[in-house]
């Protein structure tokens, strides 16, 4: 993979290949690696708006981004940005493990620490420990680990909260080493396309979407669940998000078990499509923990070929 | 409307368009006038199952049978013969109102009537006109209303209780009119043939089947509810018939507002076939009151057209 | 049990144990040995309507009657009138095993046989066997299978289907036994009382009542038996019954596992009440066979009380 | 309300009658403004878990602390605070209008903006404004927009996006005002205390809580959104958090309408406790809106006490 400059970009190079969260030295640059074949060209970008705009712009054919972590939950931005953006799909997904270490400049003590610079999101996995081991040192905010580790070897920090790699990237020493709260955190990360044919069925598949309630009737929601209960589809994740319009209007961002290709999928989509005022499709790909979840008998391929078959000869008299 | 003999019927006579449970002067003769065209060879035959038997065996075009009561509810030596004999399907309905009359020969007073006969769904029908009018008279069971009133004509009892009709067609006197307890009581007749192509929806359809239950657990009727619920199909009645293999042990007789050619209807039976053991699609036909039930906008036939619109261009990709 | 005949009640004798759906000879009377103890005065009356004024009026203590059979299903005249009539509930049932034989008088052969009474459920059960083996005897319906068998011997019939115990009460012989189309079929007997106390429960009881709906509205079922389902209640029977009124007005008889006194089925009842615009309530006793269906985890009277304590703590601010 | 450094607490002040999340001139001290009376004592904290601790350890009677936006969804890092650390309950909620303004130094001109310190949280609420506007500028991350401010005063910024009291806390001027790129957004504050009896029922109030499934079975959620629907309460918020174990494992944080006062709500959340593995109970209070959600009159306070004394009665054989 090789990493081209913001730079080029702005000037119109030619098309790359994907656009990711940058800059280098962060856990999406890892993503993008697993997800990418070798020799692909990468561009990092400051924004997660960047990098869908070169997609819809045709400057990037794909964009990784990071879309929920198993500590902090939903990435908002990413997902918001799908939510209310120009519709593009989740072709596939990557799952990176977070570690976090204390990098700072040769030479500095851990006790002697009092600023230290990071991104929100890491410094909330690592409160605890930052509570306990350095008590005193004031947390400052920054648009990336990448960035903190950069400014910390440019002296504008003590130190540094980020991935090891930015340690070698930045020739900083290693304070210490799986700081975080919660060790064996995740995040997950999706790459984005605009429409294109789904990828095809693994066995072990997501369909991402957001449904747009038609209206906020009591039991709305449980209609919606039921269109997918009615077809043996199982839901792994339901998350109210604002609409943006006011307090108390959201959308629910939806993902279930499954593949748009198979008929008990397709007919929950068709059946939300006719429930909802609006349905916002986000893709079906393979999981990227390749678990597989049983399909109940009565909603796999056979049982849905056996059954319609069954009511066309019906409608013929047969 | 010619009526054939038993005899004919026995003689291996040519076939006729339509056998109805006899004799003469029955209300199921009424559903006949109704349902068939003028000209129509027509049939009396003794029992349901000799009428099913000469539409399985070719002998007649179709069945007319009574198949519900406003007052005793289901007629069920009809619903069983179609739960668990060869597939027939209902093609059309008929009702009729029911109006019972207390018949005797002629200078036969009502102080002195102590024998009445009659069918026993009639004799549950007039019940209490009974008790308040003629306390003491015992009332006896016959194979049909009509039946009654020519023994009554034959001297066999002091009066029957039987439709107006017959009354005329056994020369007798109309002691009491208008006798049931409900006025206003509707029998319900269904015309079943062979497996035919269903008739024309009218967008005043109903559509009757019976469903099996894969298994008896807690909420498995539920789910099978929740088939039509998630396409905005309506029930109008719901019945646990015995299998016949032990007691606990149900199928389920179930009316539905709606066609087999609406997408609705037809993606409900779909669900109802792949969730259970065994479904019986037993027709959908005219109400014959051609009440028009209001289809959601949801589940509208072009809800379903956009919908699998929809869904179909997401899987191209569109 | 010592039975009074009819003229002991009608002339005002004192109150009786039990009233029961006669003459002697019928399956009532087994189910009456079952549910009564030994000594109880039994009263034989000849309509489920006079058996339940007996108990309405004070002159029998509770009643008998058939409810439900295996191959037949409810039996409309007494769910019918527990419906509509006068509160009752009942307070136990027995089960007896249905086995009819074919009853003439001494000297008369199978195949001389022309004329047979029965009762019409009994006509229906052994419809197949009478096909078969006389198929030229018309069967003529008697109100009750012994009153059959006392009119053969009296010389009215040829032939009478009847259970076995009525061939030695009126000196007939079996010309064939255990001719019922489906073996093994078992009728159901409801004891009724005035309204009292609920039995004891068993672990293994049955409530059952009739659910009149507050609208027709599309869902109006679904959100009835949620009231179970979301009480861990497994409902056995649903069946839709006329209310009279008119074709298509419904209220439903609804048997469930359970006993009014568990907190499950009290909250299941205390919920339908608030959403039915009518809810008749008719008992919860020990089931005849004794079977116990496991209640949920998450429904036992534990899981309420822990859950109760738990909703306690909170309005207290604990 | 008099507000103390954080020095003073540190000290061990006396107890303050709220903790909040500072620095002053943020949207939050307007919400303190609007849920504590005249005359409080309140003390600024800069991270949420500061002023939870305090609200624990006594140092504090409550917290404000900011939950919801209507642009931005969840304030997660209040929301998991409340999931996972030791429990407290919301007694009141308050809105405050978020109007973003671009604030520099006197002299500084719009096009001369460079470099622009903010929270993200407004930096993404006014992304278009800036693109528009001033699409070369940097903006860069603070821990508050009052703290940009502070740091805009200082020098080291050329503009911040803050809250207008915040120009004259500092004394800078105003660029822009009313950025957002929606107007009209609002945050939605909470106040939190240690476990007390609820706040006294309003008729529009919310009730919040976060459920834990048992397992992940499917259906798992649509049984426990039935616990609501079968007692009428419909409900506003549902939003899967992560445990924080693993990817893929959540808990589900839910608004509904209602007061646990109400016997629809203290009897859903009994259902809830029941069927999850763990519920979190976070308060019963005054929505800040005082819109009041009708309440089925099937579901209402004396359809609740009719339909038990019904059930009542039964017990008693009444």
């Amino acid at each position: 993979m090789s990493v081209n400059s913001d730079a080029a970009v702005a000037l119109g190079a030619e098309r790359v290949d994907v656009a990711f969260l940058g800059p280098r030295g962060t856990f999406t640059e890892q993503a993008v690696a697993v997800l990418e074949p070798e020799g692909s060209q990468a561009v990092a970008v400051s924004t997660v708006q960047q990098a869908l705009d070169l997609v819809h712009t045709g400057g990037a054919r794909s964009a990784v981004l990071p879309f929920e972590n198993s500590v902090e939950g939903s990435v908002s931005v990413t997902l918001d940005a799908l939510i209310r953006g120009e519709p593009l799909v989740i072709v596939a997904e990557a799952h990176v493990d977070v570690r976090f270490a204390l990098l700072a400049r040769a030479g500095t003590k851990l006790a002697e620490v009092r600023r230290i610079a990071t991104h929100p999101h890491a410094a909330a996995q690592t409160r605890a420990w930052l509570a306990a081991k350095v008590p005193r040192a004031e947390v400052l905010p920054e648009t990336s680990t990448a960035r903190a580790a950069q400014m910390v070897a440019a002296g504008d920090y003590d130190a540094a909260i980020a991935a090891l790699v930015a340690a070698e990237q930045n020739n900083l020493h290693i304070l210490a080493d799986d700081i975080a709260d919660r060790p064996g955190a995740v995040t997950r990360f999706v790459k984005l396309s605009a429409r294109v044919a789904p990828p095809t069925p693994t066995g072990a598949d997501t369909t991402t979407l957001v449904a747009f309630l038609r209206s906020n009737h009591p039991g709305a929601l449980l209609e919606l669940l039921e269109q997918f209960a009615a077809r043996g589809v199982d839901l792994t994740r339901l998350e109210s998000r604002p609409t943006g319009e006011a307090l108390g209007q959201y959308c629910f961002a939806i993902e279930a078990n499954g593949h748009i290709f198979e008929s008990r999928v397709a007919e929950a989509l068709t059946g939300l499509r006719r429930c909802c005022a609006d349905v916002r499709y986000l893709g079906s790909y393979p999981r990227a923990d390749k678990v597989r979840h049983g399909v109940p008998e009565t909603a796999s391929e056979s049982a849905y070929l056996a059954a319609r078959g069954w009511v066309d000869s019906l409608t013929l008299g047969e």
